[in-house]
């Protein structure tokens, strides 16, 4: 068997003794059919990896979730939507743990063995009344053909479900990685909860998953949605149950190198069906800055740019506005000199020099505006370090749909 | 006579001595009706002092006027609408001198003598033939009646033209301070240009009105617009000619106070009417911080708060949504302990100790987040340091009016 890396249908459900679950509890204080309460679980013992938001206010599924990360084993994830236990103090802890402790229970385990994630409003109460009632037919639902309905439970303003995975091929074998994810209202700069949970049958250790998983999530999930901004809730836990039979040792690292690869692929393809499920989102804009005099100069540039407000207003209407991007360049803090920076549209010299180049007022220049994806290429001139993010247009229906939550 | 700072109507012609002219010259691609090339002038000669945008990209006649402001006397300051003349390079600095250069010919001056400021589009070579035609009638029509008509022509997306000015009595005699100020599409996070001119009949020597304008500043156009998100063109000058016959002395502290006072005074109420017009605004917020570690975290606190685009949205649609004022501190960077957050809306109990307070649930929040203008403060609870800021909510016109330029 040749060794690959291979996209296949599905999400938490690929790699092996993996099942998942969806079920409705009616958390949203708005009346709602939509399930809204999800679990992930092996019964097979898993090492686990998590990355959580730096928001300096976490909320109680967070604070739990890396509290239970340090134990060795883990069983599974337990989620909801339609309210975030954030800001909800001590019983928001006791709530979040509480729920662990009935899925656990029902599941013959101990509530140390699984993580918690939860999105939604802040500062309102759990409804645990509500959730209790829901746990047993939560897990009475486990199956290996439930991934789409968890992805479907967890959605909030997202109006697709994100599932992604792969197979790997090894000379020894073969393993899987899939995932689910649910998205932001709007990704940078006020992203509202992005969630995501992996799992994979491959046998590898805690640390080098940890390591791994944070490589990722900056070349991914961080390309969206950026450290200072992130919200309260914001988590990327990966689960891995050595099912496939494969083993990753240590001392592999071409096979740790690929299992990396593929958890990119995954963690990749869910961040982008985020930034294209934005709210209100009908553009797509990958942001390239080369030429920085460093790597933090770079990703503070690009930043600027794929955070300006002004600029996402202009690509809702189909205005490249390049000016709205020097501007945003300008009080970046990155350091450059504007008489030698030059700004590409799919490759059209818009900005040469600093100033208007020779596409800056072309029909051409109009077609690649109006497109629902486009690369804005920055060169800074001013060094060899690059960075780049996605990014969206901003438009009414964002504003609309953010009017109150 | 007591000594008072007393309010009064009108622009920079409030000052004896300063005139202004308004004229149109269609700077704006599209056709326009309106004046867009003003002029502020002084017979008497004035010492300047100005503020300019720290963005790095620094448009043409901040350049210009940068440079300008070393020399020690002045005349006036050059004011259009509809091209910003900004990354325009070479050619854009030598188009904002030829301006200064017509004008200061026409009345027998050096170019020199002349600061120069320019707001509209970015990228686009100033229309010199159809300003050069406009000149001689932009001199010939200098008049002391004629600071609205001023006030008017430096509009863009402005809805009302923004004048302000007091009279200050001294013992020894009256003078005067007043100004016209343009505002931003919308302030934070990405402002469009502020323009800002105050005339003052007082006598003062360059280096304390330099040092008083920059302490004002910081207390009220910095508290909308904030310094790394500056436009390209930000501007604020004054100009002092002396014809009051008021003499400031540099050993006269209370005297000097005064002075500061009623500049504060002039440039809070134009940065007020700033807010106030910001596109598509339909509600001021003030936002307060408190008990922050030091005087940066209050700031930064403070700012995150005013510029999370999530809470300016949900302020439009009149939702108080408290749990985004602690999602945006907990990313601002500044460090408290969550436990410890009080939040007030115009006094209302709405978060203590980090969690909803006796009124976050009430019709009287709701009834607050339904006004015009209403107060948010935050205790941190961290220290004793505070700083303020006025924001506004973020509505679907301010996207539709930003679609394009």
């Amino acid at each position: 068997m040749d060794i690959k890396i291979e996209k296949v249908e599905g999400g938490v459900c690929v790699a092996a003794g993996f099942l998942a679950s969806a079920a409705h509890a009616g958390i949203k204080r708005v009346a709602s059919e939509k399930d809204d309460m999800a679990l992930v679980y092996s019964e097979e013992p898993c090492v686990a990896a998590g990355v959580f938001t730096r928001n300096r206010v976490k909320a109680a599924p967070v604070r739990v979730s890396m509290r239970n990360l340090r134990n060795g084993i883990h069983h599974g994830v337990v989620l909801n939507s339609g309210n975030a236990n954030a800001c909800t103090g001590r019983e928001g802890e006791a709530n979040a743990w509480r729920t662990i402790e009935l899925v656990a229970r029902a599941l013959g385990r101990s509530a140390r063995e699984f993580l918690v994630c939860s999105t939604g409003r802040i500062g309102v109460p759990l409804p645990m009344e509500k959730m209790e009632r829901t746990i047993p037919r939560l897990v009475e639902g486990l199956s290996a053909g439930r991934s789409r309905e968890a992805a479907v439970a967890i959605m909030t303003s997202d109006t697709f479900p994100k599932e992604s995975a792969v197979r790997v091929w090894e000379v020894g074998g073969m393993y899987s990685i899939g995932g689910i994810a649910k998205g932001a209202g709007m990704i940078q700069p006020d992203m509202a909860t992005m969630l995501c949970v992996v799992t994979t049958d491959v046998s590898i250790e805690k640390l080098f998953l940890q390591e791994a998983l944070w490589r990722v999530v900056e070349r991914t999930f961080n390309r969206i949605t950026v450290d200072g901004d992130m919200s309260t809730n914001d988590t990327v836990i990966v689960l891995a149950n050595g099912r496939s039979g494969v083993r990753l040792d240590g001392r592999d690292e071409a096979g740790l190198g690929r299992f990396e690869q593929g958890l990119e692929a995954v963690c990749l393809e869910l961040a982008r069906m985020i930034v294209r499920d934005g709210e209100g989102t009908t553009r797509v804009i990958r942001v390239e800055v080369e030429g920085a005099r460093n790597a933090k100069e770079a990703r503070v540039a690009a930043r600027a740019v794929a955070n300006s407000v002004l600029l996402k207003c202009a690509f809702a209407g189909g205005d490249a506005n390049w000016g709205r991007i020097l501007d945003a360049l300008g009080y970046s803090g990155a350091r450059f000199d504007v008489k030698k920076v030059n700004v590409f549209y799919e490759g059209l010299p818009v900005v040469i020099g600093g100033i208007a180049g020779p596409a800056a007022d072309t029909q051409e220049l109009k077609a690649v505006a109006q497109k629902e994806e486009f690369c804005v290429r920055i060169e800074l001139g001013a060094g060899e370090a690059g960075y780049w993010m996605l990014t969206t247009d901003m438009t009414e229906e964002y504003v609309r749909l953010n009017l109150s939550e």
